[in-house]
C-alpha cells in the first residue's frame, strides 16, 4: 500500500511549507485545439496567430483559463484529493502570457489552516504559483478547500490569512508587447469597446451549452486533475450525488466561452478576484451565463486598453434573461458559479 | 441586451453586401489530430508528412473538409444563426492547400434574397470565401439557407442567383507542387486508380459509424460553428425534434471517412458541386455511405492524376449494399445526405 | 463490390509473406494532447519537454503505448478485420523513441498459421514492425488472432511459431541519450526508485476510470484502427454482446494511466512480454488496476536505471485492494486484462 498516494489530510499540512507539485507539462497546440473543441471559445487573441501578431505578440498565447486549469490540476494530488469542497479563490493574477510549447510547473505555499468545530474537517489555504520552463511566474492565486482529517484527535495549527477582496486594477499584468492600437473589432466579432460598458450593466450571454460526461472527463484529464469524483462512476454511485461531479473549472470555461456573446472584445482574464462554485454540476446539465459589470478601470499609462471587472454568473438548466443571482444570503437555486474577474478590453480611442 | 448578438433575420441582409466574419483561427496539428479522432479519416496525403513530401508537397495539408468546416463555421453567426434549414451548396472550389499553422479567415457576399410566400421566412444566398494569413483564397462556395424574418411586414429585395450545376473539371485547382508520379498505392491502402472507376459505378462503403453527442459537439465547437441547435439540449427539448441536431458537415466528414473503403486513393475533395442535407441526424444514429461515380474527367496537362465526380450518399441506421437513393421527387427515408463532389485520383500510368 | 475491402480470411494468409500496412501517419503534439485527455497519463518523461531534456532527450518522446496503438491500428485492416478474438502478444520491444512529428508506418510478417478443429476458424500469428520516417524500427511485437475462414474447405498451412515467454532484460532498448542521473523524483511525483520494488510485491493503483462510448471511439479512430466492433452500434445490436466492444488497447492505456499511482517513477514501457484480453469491456465499465512486481533486473552497464517486470492487471467495476487474479485455469470474473511488461525505472543511487 505504501507505494500509492491517497492524498493529504488536514493534519498533514504545515503552515508555511511549500509543496512541489508533480508533473511539469508542456502545453501544445494540441491542448489549444482540445480547449477550443471543449468550450467553443472564440476570443480572437487566443484563436489566431495572425490576430495576435497584429496586436504585438509573437503568436496566439494560451487562453489564461487553460493556464489556470493546467496549474490548478497539478495542485490537486497534493492539496485537494481528500477535499470535501473547493471553497474559494482570491488574489488570482495572470502574470505573463504562456505560449504553445511552454512547460508549466507549480508549487503551493500553505498560507492558512483552520479546524472546523466538528473536529472532522478543516480548511486549508494555499497560494499556488505556476511557472514556465524559464522559472518565470505566469500565474499566482490563493484558494481554500475543506479537507477531511484522518485522525480527529490530531492537532492542527490555526491561521486564517487575510486575502484582498480584489486585485487592484493597477496590479494587473498586461502581456508584454500587447497593444490594442491595431485591434480589429470586425475580426474580433464585436462592436463594443471598454468605454461602452458601464458599472451595473448586466449582459445575458443568451446561449446554453449542455455538458456530456465524456467532455468534462477529457478536459479534466487534460489538466492532470486527479480528483476522483470526476472519473469514477462506479464509486460515485454509492456517494452523495450518485454520479460524477463536473470539475468546477470546466464550468468556468463553459461560462467564459458563452460570454463571447456580449464580451467578444475581451483580451482575456487578467485576474480572478474571487470565485465560488455555488452548486455542483453533472453530465446532462445545460450551462447558461450572464455578466454584471462591476467596475471599469483605466490602466496606468495605457490609452489603448482598459480593464473591466465583472461578475460571471453561471446557471444550469435556466436561461439568464432575468439574471438569476444571490437571494439573501443564498442564491437562486439554478446558480452554479459566481466568479469575480478582471478582463482586459480595447479602448475605442485606440483604433 | 444590445451587447449580445442574436443573429441576422432575412430583412437584415442587403444584396451585394460583404459580411466580414469573425474570428480568424489558426488551424494546427491539434485540429488535425481531433479531425482524425472524430472521423477516422485515413487518406494518406492528409495523414502523413512523409507521404505528402513524396508527392511534392511540403508536408501533409489539412483535409479540405476540415478547411470547409472551419470556414463554414465562421459564417454561421452572420448568416445562419436564425436559419430554419441549410438548403444547398454550389460552386464550391478548394483553391489552395492549407497547412497546419495557417490562419483562416472568411467573408461572405450576399448574392441572392427571396421571400417565401408565407411571408415569415425567405432564402439568403451567399458566396463565402476562405483566405489564409497571406490573403490568398483557399476556398469559395455558394450556399443558401432558409432564414426567419423578424418582422413579417419588412420589405425584402428579390434576386435569385444563377449557380452552375457543377464545377467544370478544367476549373479544379490541383495543389501547387502535387504530383502523383510517386504515388505508392500500398501505403495509401488501395489497388485502384482513376482508370479503374467508371461512370455509373456504385460503391458500398460497407462500414457504419455511430454518432455520440460528445463527438459532434466537440467537432462543431472546433469549427467555431455557433448554431444553437447543436449544443443546447435543454432548449431543444422544447423544439421540433426534442433534441440537438448534428451539424450537417459532421455527416459529410463521417461519410467521407467511410468512403476510404472503396476510394482510398483519393487525393481529397477538390470541389463541391452540390449538396443537400436530406434529413437531420441525431446522437445515436449510425451513418453508412455509398458512392456513385458520375464522371471521370482528365485534367488539362496532367497525366499523373485525374478527377472523379461522384455522389456521396449517406444513410442512417441502414447498410447501403442496395444503395438507398432518390425515390421519385423524394428520397429513401434513411438517406440523410446527397453530396456531389469532385475528388482527385492518381492515374495508373503515373506509377 | 470489388473496390471495397472486407478483410482477409484465414486462407488468405501465406506463411512468410510480408503485409505492407496502409497508412503512414505523422504523430503530432495533437495526438499527445488527445492521449493525455483520454487516459490522464502523467508520467513526467512523456508529459514535459523540460523534464525530458533534463534526462538527456531532445524533448518529450511519445508514450510507448501511443506508439503501440498507432502501429497496431495499421495492422487491423490486413490482419484482424475478420478476427473473432485477439488472443495474445509476445516479444514486444520498443526499439527507439518516437517524437512528435515522426511518421509511423508498419509491416507484418505472417509467422504462423493453424486451423482450428472446427474447420471454421483458425489462428494467424504475425510479427508486426513499426518504423519511423527514416526507416528505423521503433517497435516489434508478435500477436496472434483467431480469424474466420471464408471457405471451410480451403486448405490452410500449419506452423505454430515458438515465441519467448518474455523479453530478456538484457535485450531491452534504452532510448538513446536517456540518463536518470538527473531524475527529479518530486517533479515526477514519486518517492520510490527501482530498488524500492521487490519481486512478489503487489500494488493496488486505487483509482477507477469509467469508459464513455465517445472516448474509446475517439481513441480507436485516432489509431486508425478500423475494427468494426468498436464503432457501429447499429450492427452490434444484432451481435453477441448487443453493443460495441472497447478496443483492448484502450484498456491497456487506462490501466497504465492508473498505475501512475504506485509506479510514478516509470520511464515507460520497454517491452510487452505477454498479454491477454481476458474479457471484453463496454462503455460504462469502470476500470481499476493493480500490479504485481515479477522481477527486478539490472541493465548491463547502467547504474542510473534498471528494469522492473510486472503484471498489470485490470478489472472492471471492482476495486483491486484484494488483487483479483487468476483462479485455477481461469480468472476472477472482474478481470479484463493480464499484461506482462517491462518498464524502466530510475535507480536510487543515480540521484
Amino acid at each position: 500500500m505504501s507505494k500509492t498516494d491517497r492524498g493529504r489530510f488536514l493534519e498533514d499540512f504545515r503552515l508555511g511549507e511549500t509543496l512541489i507539485h508533480a508533473v511539469p507539462r508542456t502545453i501544445t497546440s494540441g491542448d489549444v485545439a482540445l480547449y477550443t473543441a471543449l468550450y467553443g471559445s472564440r476570443f480572437a487573441l487566443f484563436a489566431s496567430d495572425s490576430f495576435a501578431r497584429s496586436m504585438g505578440l509573437p503568436g496566439a498565447p494560451l487562453d489564461p483559463l487553460l493556464v489556470f486549469h493546467s496549474v490548478f490540476g497539478k495542485s490537486v494530488p497534493d492539496v485537494s484529493l481528500n477535499a470535501v469542497a473547493n471553497l474559494g479563490y482570491a488574489e488570482g493574477r495572470f502574470l505573463a502570457p504562456v505560449y504553445s510549447g511552454d512547460t508549466l510547473s507549480a508549487t503551493s505555499e500553505v498560507i492558512g489552516l483552520k479546524e472546523n468545530s466538528n473536529g472532522r474537517t478543516g480548511v486549508v489555504y494555499v497560494r499556488t504559483t505556476g511557472r514556465n520552463q524559464d522559472g518565470a511566474d505566469v500565474l499566482s492565486y490563493a484558494r481554500w478547500v475543506m479537507v477531511r482529517k484522518r485522525d480527529t484527535d490530531a492537532a492542527v495549527e490555526t491561521h486564517v490569512p487575510e486575502l484582498a477582496a480584489s486585485v487592484p486594477a493597477a496590479g494587473l499584468a498586461v502581456p508584454q508587447g500587447l497593444s490594442a492600437a491595431a485591434f480589429d473589432p470586425a475580426l474580433a466579432g464585436t462592436r463594443h469597446f471598454w468605454e461602452d460598458y458601464e458599472a451595473g450593466e448586466r449582459i445575458d450571454h443568451v446561449d446554453g451549452m449542455t455538458i456530456e460526461e465524456a467532455e468534462h472527463r477529457l478536459a479534466t484529464r487534460l489538466y492532470h486533475n486527479t480528483a476522483r469524483v470526476h472519473f469514477n462512476s462506479h464509486a460515485e454511485r454509492g456517494e452523495r450525488f450518485g454520479r460524477c461531479i463536473v470539475y468546477g473549472g470546466h464550468i468556468i470555461s463553459l461560462a467564459h466561452g458563452l460570454s463571447f456573446n456580449g464580451l467578444a472584445g475581451s483580451l482575456g482574464v487578467a485576474a480572478i478576484n474571487a470565485g465560488r462554485h455555488v452548486a455542483p454540476c453533472f453530465a446532462g446539465d445545460t450551462i447558461y451565463a450572464w455578466s454584471e459589470i462591476l467596475e471599469r478601470a483605466a490602466l496606468p499609462g495605457r490609452s489603448d486598453l482598459g480593464a473591466l471587472r465583472l461578475r460571471l454568473i453561471a446557471a444550469k438548466d435556466r436561461p439568464c434573461h432575468d439574471f438569476p443571482d444571490q437571494i439573501g444570503t443564498g442564491y437562486d437555486p439554478a446558480v452554479v458559479l459566481d466568479l469575480d474577474i478582471w478582463t482586459l478590453m480595447p479602448r475605442r480611442g485606440a483604433t
